[in-house]
């Protein structure tokens, strides 16, 4: 079964989360190990089209899932970014938050970070070869233990 | 009347909007026009220490906040992010969210603004010289009409 990320489909088994109304997936080009996505099951583009439910829903996995990556990979910090429209970056048309277990000198330059999560989102991204689907599902695996109680 | 932004105080008339556990408040260095913050009013560094409660409050006014400086500072998107731990880039120890509108051509490199998010919150950082007081006031004045709702 397969899950609507704007025109794309999220395999479930590169999924880890299911929520009522959110889903969390790996990522085919992290920008770091443990560069996760967190997305309302409802395609909408912006943020703004969240219910209060949803953005509840949405924020409330993004803190749990957080927490987990944080200690399983070995960070100290997390960044957490949306872009909100195709002027801050966004490349996929469906509401969607990063989350980047960070820690100390993971990057010479801290906010070098945000480029290369823009260009983590471009299909046409040539720069990092995809992950196979096989390394996907093995990550997505591993942090499914973690997540037990959900759906 | 002052309110803790983590060792620091914003007086009240920097900040536009109250809800029940969260303020808004304008910045002493936007990186761009119409660059606010938002934060719960207990003083906790990270956003794993958040209730449920919490998480709710603050990103629904970062929504309801977001819909109105898109519109008012004329962009089409929103940067979204925290930095949510000082290897993320946090400076100020008090879990906030940076909300900041934007707009086609605002950054030459669309990313070079997560650069500047960092140098704005950090007190010694020279390059661009801090708002008065009263400009602060003044735009606080200007947003607080449309969040007349609010405390």
């Amino acid at each position: 079964m397969s899950y609507a990320f704007g025109p794309h489909l999220i395999r479930s088994n590169q999924i880890f989360l299911f929520s009522k109304l959110s889903f969390a997936f790996v990522n085919l080009k992290p920008v770091l190990p443990g560069h996760v996505l967190v997305a309302p099951f409802r395609v909408v583009p912006r943020f703004a089209e969240l219910t209060y439910e949803e953005i509840c829903d949405l924020f409330s996995c993004t803190q749990t899932i957080g927490k987990v990556i944080e200690r399983e990979y070995h960070a100290t910090s997390l960044t957490i970014a949306m872009q909100d429209g195709p002027e801050a970056g966004q490349t996929v048309p469906h509401c969607h938050v990063h989350l980047i277990p960070r820690k100390a000198g993971d990057y010479a330059n801290n906010d070098d970070i945000y480029k290369d999560i823009e260009k983590s989102s471009k299909v046409d991204n040539e720069e990092r070869p995809p992950r196979s689907l096989e390394e996907m599902a093995r990550e997505a695996e591993f942090l499914r233990q973690f997540f037990k109680d959900s759906k």
